[in-house]
């Protein structure tokens, strides 16, 4: 982050303040719930206890975007009588989408294959090597079941902390149906996902907008922010929110597209181009195959999703995107998503000052980033 | 079933005549969320869909067993202002654990390796094959992955339809508590027979019990029977029923493992002694174990997990669970559990006199049933 961007840093300090608060209740839970699953075979503790670890190694940014939800719409709806008894229940639902992403995740390592996440072994990783060391002839099978079961968890724990702390809230049922909701999208598009990582085929610019409106902006920015709004009593901050969560996740997204090829290494900590070399259905490379004159497709062709392709390859790649307007386009579509945001964030009620300034910290954080 | 037990006819009757209503909300389901889902890359509809004719195919025992809850309880709580309104939360309830059911099933077949289900190809499995079609290089890995989604999508539904019908419920905390409870315990018991497959060593007697509480008893028995009754509004039926569950899912699963070596395979429609050719730790095998002689257990050994064991080999085992007296043990605890659900069950309120005779059908299907 340039230094110049004070509000970027400040809403990166906030919703590093937030982690602190959810690790905590993650803990918690861990010894709670471990004591209430004693009595099944396999007790349960082990494997929450891990999977707390799991999400302790995680920034938390989607628990702490429930947070600034909640501080934004807080005093702001019609219920005044929605006082600090639930603060808690923001408490829970940051705790639970922490839970919700850690078994997605867990899921997604295995149908990637990753054996690395958040700095460690992935959940399926660590279970594979642990049935090796005990003999069991097909380690990375044992590994992927356990794994299975391990994000099964995840979801089974996240909908009792949440549907716990919702009762008797007047949103129970809003809160409850938008988690479900957009987790079923995400369940879909990671369906999607999965297709188009399998097939040869080209994916249009449409459909990988409608994924990163899904995964990035729905899921991770709008869900948060606006189930801590309803949380606070306020629907319509909630709508509001949605509506800024989906500009700020797509921009954030587009930001991520550009930092992949365009980073500095130094800041990013990672080599330019991977996303190109994985071949990964990105906007950025719709955008090239759909401007690259027929003269360079062959070449352009050759690099996408080649594994061992050159450091000169990605530099060809890189000015080819930035003489054929790619990037600059990548770019304009970004920033004009953040300020759509800031209108947004403008016109919300919000009386706590400071989570107003966070919000707009947000929109340029998302756009200006530069790791 | 032999003819003369009418109340276990009667019973599977009830159970089936509960089908209808089950695969017609089904149906509705797929209809309405589809809609809701289009907007999702991927959509949503056709995996929708696929898992409800997944569901169609099975029996929907636990569906349906919400629903003999529902009705053992209705009229008997304290509070008569739950009238008729909330047999449509009890369509849901059922709805949503033929769901969750479907979810986990899904998930247990990757694990399996299980290629059919429910009579037809399982769900990874006939993605796998679209897949190798469309010509994935690794169509197998395609189809766990979209199988892992398909199983989270199932959750993640079930959740929304279980947390909007209850919704303003009196009961709707208990309700959700309780399914997230015995579905945290499955995940971690799941674990648990994940690791007994793939270690060599022996299981003891009291945790393949716990196992059979877990899984069959507490799972498919307690918790739909008790979530219909929490519904009716009625906490001490629901509580009487899920100590009734407990008797006839164990009682029941006890019968299993007799049936599974000493069934008639004209009736079961399966050649006698799968669970012994497979290695599975029941509770058959674990008694076996125990009680052979010294003399006995280099044969018996040999032939626990040899697929390839032939009649005579079974035919073997066989005679020594009657000699020893492994197999009139099974049948006398599945009687005395039956025995302790009849009595339950005649300390029911249950004003409905039907509801009780279905009940005590049960006790009779569970303990006597040959196939």
């Amino acid at each position: 982050m340039t230094s110049d961007r004070e509000g970027a840093v400040a809403a990166l300090a906030y919703l590093a303040s937030r982690r602190e608060r959810i690790a905590a209740s993650l803990e918690a839970l861990a010894e709670r719930r471990g004591s209430a699953l004693e009595r099944a075979p396999g007790g349960g503790r082990a494997t929450l206890e891990r999977v707390v670890e799991y999400c302790l190694r995680g920034k938390m940014i989607r628990g702490g975007l429930v947070h600034l939800g909640y501080a934004a719409a807080a005093g702001a709806g019609p219920d005044r009588s929605l006082g600090a008894a639930v603060e808690s229940v923001a408490d829970s639902a940051a705790l639970s989408i922490e839970l919700f992403q850690a078994g997605l995740l867990v899921h997604d390592d295995i149908m990637d294959r990753d054996e690395t996440r958040r700095g460690g072994p992935s959940i399926h990783a660590r279970y594979a090597d642990e049935a090796r060391a005990l003999g069991a002839a097909d380690g990375l099978h044992v590994g992927e079941a356990l794994g299975i079961c391990a994000g099964d968890l995840c979801y089974f724990e996240a909908y009792a902390e949440l549907s716990r702390a919702l009762s008797g809230h007047p949103f129970a049922r809003a809160v409850l149906g938008l988690f479900s909701q957009v987790l079923s999208e995400v369940a879909t598009a990671q369906m999607a996902d999965v297709r188009w990582g399998s097939a040869a085929a080209e994916v249009g610019e449409e459909e990988i907008l409608a994924m990163y409106r899904c995964k990035t902006a729905r899921y991770t920015f709008s869900l948060p922010l606006a189930a801590g709004a309803l949380i606070a009593g306020d629907e319509a901050s909630a709508d509001a929110l949605s509506a800024i969560g989906e500009s700020l996740g797509i921009a954030f997204q587009l930001r991520d597209d550009e930092l992949n090829l365009f980073g500095d290494p130094a800041l990013t900590g990672k080599r330019p181009g991977g996303d190109l070399r994985e071949g990964k259905k990105t906007l950025l490379r719709a955008g090239l195959l759909s401007a690259a004159p027929p003269s360079e497709l062959p070449r352009l062709r050759s690099i996408l999703g080649d594994a061992q392709a050159s450091d000169a390859d990605i530099d060809y790649v890189r000015r080819l995107a930035e003489s054929l307007g790619v990037r600059p386009a990548l770019s304009r579509k970004s920033a004009e998503l953040a300020e759509r945001a800031r209108s947004g964030i403008a016109a919300l009620r919000c009386p706590d000052a400071a989570a107003r300034g966070i919000l707009e910290g947000l929109a340029e954080y998302v756009t200006f980033r530069d790791k």
